[in-house]
C-alpha cells in the first residue's frame, strides 16, 4: 500500500525504557528497579492528587468536560491570563504537534538547536518541513539569529531549559532574540522544566503573560508531567494570544485528555507546596551529581532541570546504559542524539545512592 | 499570523455537553443531571476496574510502558492476532487520525456515508483531502460502489454500526463490497459499537482476524469507550496487517494513553462478564425506546448500538434538546448533521424514566 512519502524518513521517538521491560527482560523485581530515565518527579504524585484520583475513579466511564473549563480557569488565575489564552494538550507534547501542524507544510522551515527535544524534529518532519539546526549542541542565540537571517523560518523552538542537555538561556537574552524575529514566525517557548529553572535562578524565569503580550507570535508551553508529578496522566498547556489559541483548537481532537487526568491536574494546582518541596529536594540531590562528576573527572553541563547529562570519555554511553540496565537501573543513553553521553534523572536520595554505587563500579572496571 | 490554509474551513467537533456545564449554567445539582448525550455505558465502570484504578493511582507520576506490551498481548489473545497487528490510540478516534494522515494530502479523496461520525470529515479536511459522501444518510453500499467507480478514493470509512444513526450493514455485504475495492485504498472498519451489533444480530459481526487476512487493505477499529465503559479513559485500538500498523506507529506520539488508562483497559478485558451484562440491559431498555416511538408516532431507525435516533416532525430538534437541557437531561441534537433529529443514549431504567417523562411533556406541549 502507498502511504504519504513524508513518512519514509520518519523514525519514531525512542521513549525511556519502562520498569515493566526490565522486569520482563531481566527478571528483576519491580521494587528493585530504579528508573532515572524519563525525568519523572521521583517523589511521586502528591497525596492530595492520589486521594482525588481514588475518589473519582468511578467516573472513568464518563467523557471529560471537553471545554476543560475548570482547569483552564485555574491556569488562567495562576498565570494571570484569560481562559481564552489557554489550550490543553495530552502533554505539552501534543501542543507542539498542533503548533507545527498549524504552520508547516513541505515548503516550511523549522529552526531549533542541534541537540534538543526529539519530538520537535519528528513532528516537523511529518509535515514535510525542512529542519534547520544550529551548529552548537546547546542553545546559542547568535547561531539562531544567523541561521534565521540566512534562511528564515516559519517556526522556531526554544527549549527553556533544554532537554536533554539541561542548559538554560537567560530571559533577557530570549527577549532580545524575540525582538529580531518577524511577527509571522511562531516561536515556541517550551518551558516543560521551567519551574526548576526559575527556582535555581530567577534570571531564567519566563513570565507567560509578559512574553505573549510583548511578542504576540510566541506561545508558552507548560506541563504537569515534571514538577507537578503527573507524567503518567498526560496533561500540558499552551498560553498564547487568542488568535493562535483559536487556530490551535481547530487541530485539537475532542476529549484529548482523560477524565482522571483532568481532575488530577486541577487538584495538582491546589498543592503548590508539594511542588516547591520536590524542587528543593531535586537541587539538594543535584549537588551530589555535580560533586560526583567533579570527583570522577566527568564532564557535565550545569543543569536547570531535574536531570543531568554526563559526557563519557573512556566508555561508550551505550555500554554503560546497558550495564546499568542489567543491574535494574534505567538511565537514558544519548547515542541517538549523536552524543556519547548519558542523561540521568535526579532521583530520591536512595535511588541516587543506588546509581552512584553501581555506576562507580562500572566506570572503574 | 498566517496559518496553513486548510485550517480556514475547519469547524471543530461539537462534543456532547458535559454534566458540569448543566450544573454551571442551570444551577442543577450534578446528581439530578441525566446525561444521555455521548453514548457512554450508563452502568458505569466495572467495579474490578475501579478497584484497579484506585490501587494504581499512586503511579500517576510515572509514564506508561510506551510499548503497551501487556495491553497488546491481551488484545492479541482476544482477537487471535499478533501484537504486531495492533496499535493503541487515545480512543479509536486517534487511530482514525493516524490512518487519514498516513494516506491523505490535498490530492486525496475520502469516501464516507452522508451522515456518519463527524471526525472522519474533520481529520480528512485537515489534510486538505476532498470528501465524497453518498447521497443517502444511512450506509448504502451501492452508492459507495458507484461513487468509488466514478471518482476513486484513497480512504473509505465504514461505520459498523453507524454513529449517529444506528443502522448496521450485514457482514456478508461488507465483504462483497471489499471485493470491489482496490488494494491501495485503505478501508477503515470503525467498529466502536461492534459489541452491541453482534449481540443483537450475529450477521453484523466483523471478525477482525478474518477481514484483515482476506483484505490486507482494511483496518478494524475497536474502543474501550462504549461497551467497556471507559469513555473517560481514552483507549482504542486498531487491528491490521503489520505493514499498515508499522506505518501508523510512525504517526503515534509517545505515551499517547495515560498510565491509568493503560491499566484500566487491561483490567477491563478481564471482566467480559460485566460487558455482556451491560449489553443485555442496553437492549432491554432499547425496546422501551422503540415502543415509546411507536406509541407516539415518532420515526426512528432500528439501532444496533447503545443509542437511538428519533426523527422530529412537528418540533425542532434544537428546541427539544434545549428544553430537555433546562430540565437537566442532556441528549444530542443532530442539527449540525443536517437532520431534524435527536440522538439519545440508552440509559439505565431510571434515567430512561426521567427522559420519557420529560420528553412526553415537551412533545405534547
Amino acid at each position: 500500500m502507498k502511504f504519504n512519502t513524508v513518512l519514509d524518513d520518519v523514525v519514531s521517538y525512542e521513549a525511556g525504557k519502562p520498569i515493566e521491560l526490565v522486569v520482563r527482560e531481566f527478571g528483576i523485581d519491580s521494587k528493585d528497579v530504579v528508573k532515572l530515565a524519563s525525568n519523572e518527579n521521583p517523589y511521586g504524585t502528591s497525596p492530595k492528587v492520589i486521594k482525588k484520583l481514588q475518589e473519582i475513579s468511578n467516573k472513568a466511564f464518563l467523557y471529560p468536560d471537553d471545554s476543560f473549563f475548570e482547569l483552564k480557569d485555574a491556569l488562567a488565575s495562576k498565570f494571570d491570563v484569560k481562559s481564552s489564552n489557554i489550550i490543553i494538550g495530552s502533554g505539552s507534547d501534543q501542543i507542539l504537534e498542533f503548533c507545527v501542524n498549524s504552520k508547516c507544510n513541505d515548503k516550511s522551515k523549522v529552526l531549533m538547536s542541534q541537540t534538543t527535544f526529539a519530538m520537535y524534529a519528528i513532528y516537523s518532519k511529518l509535515t514535510g518541513a525542512t529542519i534547520l539546526r544550529t551548529p552548537s549542541h546547546e542553545h546559542n542565540l547568535d547561531e539562531f539569529k544567523e541561521l534565521y537571517k540566512q534562511k528564515g523560518a516559519d517556526v522556531i523552538f526554544l527549549c527553556l531549559p533544554n532537554n536533554p542537555l539541561g542548559e538554560c538561556l537567560d530571559t533577557k537574552d530570549v527577549y532580545e532574540f524575540l525582538d529580531s524575529i518577524d511577527s509571522d514566525t511562531l516561536v515556541i517557548l517550551d518551558c516543560a522544566y521551567g519551574e526548576y529553572a526559575k527556582y535555581k535562578d530567577k534570571n531564567k524565569e519566563i513570565i507567560a503573560k509578559d512574553v505573549i503580550t510583548k511578542y504576540p507570535n510566541t506561545i508558552y508551553l507548560g506541563t504537569f508531567s515534571k514538577a507537578y508529578a503527573l507524567g503518567g496522566m498526560r496533561v500540558g498547556y499552551g498560553i498564547a494570544n487568542e488568535e493562535i489559541i483559536k487556530v490551535l483548537h481547530k487541530l485539537r481532537p475532542p476529549f484529548n485528555i482523560s477524565t482522571l487526568s483532568l481532575a488530577a491536574a486541577i487538584e495538582a494546582l491546589k498543592d503548590e507546596k508539594f511542588v516547591d518541596e520536590c524542587i528543593a529536594k531535586n537541587f539538594e540531590q543535584m549537588s551530589r551529581y555535580e560533586e560526583f562528576a567533579k570527583e570522577n573527572s566527568i564532564k557535565y553541563i550545569p543543569s536547570y532541570t531535574n536531570f543531568i547529562t554526563y559526557y563519557m570519555e573512556n566508555h561508550s554511553s551505550k555500554d554503560i546504559a546497558n550495564q546499568l540496565l542489567q543491574k535494574g537501573i534505567i538511565i537514558r543513553d544519548l547515542t541517538s542524539y549523536g552524543l556519547n553521553a548519558i542523561r540521568i534523572t535526579i532521583g530520591t536520595n536512595e535511588q541516587n545512592n543506588r546509581f552512584f554505587e553501581t555506576f562507580s563500579k562500572i566506570i572503574k572496571d
